[in-house]
């Protein structure tokens, strides 16, 4: 099988490798906006060949698209115009509602997967890309009716073939759920560093006491504004939504310590502490 | 050399489990409210026996005490009365300046030795103990001018035996920089299990989606209350200055949001980004 992947960074880069690896595909076509991306993932044995979008697109069974929200909104469209009705194009990004939304009506929509892999880093370009990354994570589909029932079956074969389980959900049921679980996390980790280079004017202070504990909570403040804007963009109202719940609950803590009332203080720490329960089953 | 140690917890056990790795300590006594502990300790050969605090400190050259700040601060002046004048007693509490005071005017001061190693995880109890854990951490010694030059030589051969390097600063100060560096860390973290476990009521979905994100800045979360109420309870004035701080960060990332200001949001999320420069030193 023959792939193209458009953007060959942290993700696309990721799956081009394990799907190598694992002989599902043998022929990758690199297409990117950066040269020294693309030279770095030829270099790298990700990709086989640069190309542009339309011989790329020619010469694949499969196009994925690896690429920040917005900047795929606008190249889903010209994707499907290019292709056949024997290819599947699918994408990797964080929202979904509005990449669906922006070929509802195309001729070719059913030749098109909307796809989110639960897994990523805080970094990026194709020397990030590990084969391993996606092993035991989820795999999203979203709004299966709208595609061919062979293009899901291609995704498919892929997501098992990056060890991924496969979890069916609606864009907006997506997006909801993603603003909870990834989206809050990013916006709560960059504040997080915001507060500490604020109050903390010392430097070297931070780099020698940062224990573990900090280093994990902020490590996804070290995530580009690239990839992070469009996503907040796209899915502003979920995000606005649980980022005023994120700040009345940490008023919840402020107001317990100003009022010395460490008893509500260790209730809600002990209410925090059933994410235990959940994460760990 | 014989250690006694109180509270064979994670932290304690860790540290008996080490300076036994590394043959400075040839006996370890275990002091603990809880008879499970003590049992589980021996059977990991974290202690070799069970004492009570008079025994235990009668035969031992060091003791360590590794329980929550607020107990630390109690049975501190109990353990300098029953020591003797070539015995030292460090602490590993996240707070120091109440501990320091607590025992500023006692006669047997200079023997104690005020600690705190830059390490922890979100478990407890001797079972989570490892000898590794403090490997190219710092550990902080404050006020070393209130103990006795062998006291804090004592103390600098136990933490070079944990492969830690060594920080002096006040206690006042330690207490300010632990509320940038690791006290607003788990304050973030618990409000974000709580506004999670507000927001979504799919239980299994947060279990299902949940990527290795989230679960990084959750993971603080999972930390008790009987170790961190005191914490914030000792070092509130501290804590709530920078939490007050921490909600006016998150309210500019609202507010760019509400506003559709994404240029503001890109700026927000670059200057977050400098906590990589910062961190990977």
């Amino acid at each position: 099988m023959k792939l193209s992947i458009i953007g060959v960074g942290l993700i696309g880069g990721s799956i081009a490798l394990k799907l190598k690896e694992k002989k599902i595909v043998d022929f990758v076509c690199g297409i990117d906006n950066s040269q020294d991306n693309l030279n770095e993932a030829l270099a790298l044995n990700i990709i086989d060949e640069k190309a542009d979008l339309e011989d790329g697109i020619k010469n694949s069974d499969v196009i994925i698209i690896a690429i920040p929200v917005d900047a795929t909104r606008k190249i889903l469209p010209k994707v499907l115009d290019l292709m056949s009705d024997s290819q599947t194009v699918m994408d990797v990004g964080s929202t979904k509602a509005g990449i669906v939304e922006s070929v509802k009506n195309h001729a070719r929509r059913s030749r098109f997967v909307a796809f989110h892999p639960m897994w990523g880093t805080e970094n990026n370009g194709p020397k990030s890309a590990i084969a391993e990354s996606f092993s035991g994570k989820a795999g999203v589909i979203c709004n299966r009716e709208e595609s061919a029932q062979d293009a899901i079956k291609m995704v498919e074969t892929i997501v098992e073939s990056l060890d991924m389980h496969t979890i069916f959900m609606n864009a907006e049921a997506h997006d909801l759920h993603t603003a909870y679980i990834s989206h809050i996390s990013h916006i709560t980790s960059y504040a997080l560093a915001n507060t500490v280079l604020e109050k903390e004017k010392e430097e070297d202070t931070i780099f020698q006491l940062a224990s573990s504990g900090f280093s994990s909570t902020v490590r996804l403040a070290k995530s580009h504004p690239e990839m992070w804007v469009p996503i907040f963009k796209q899915n502003k109202e979920n995000v606005l939504d649980v980022l005023n719940e994120h700040i009345s609950q940490l008023k919840k803590f402020k107001s317990a310590l100003e009022k010395e009332n460490f008893e509500y203080l260790g209730e809600l720490i002990e209410n925090a502490n059933k994410i235990r329960g959940i994460l760990d089953k």
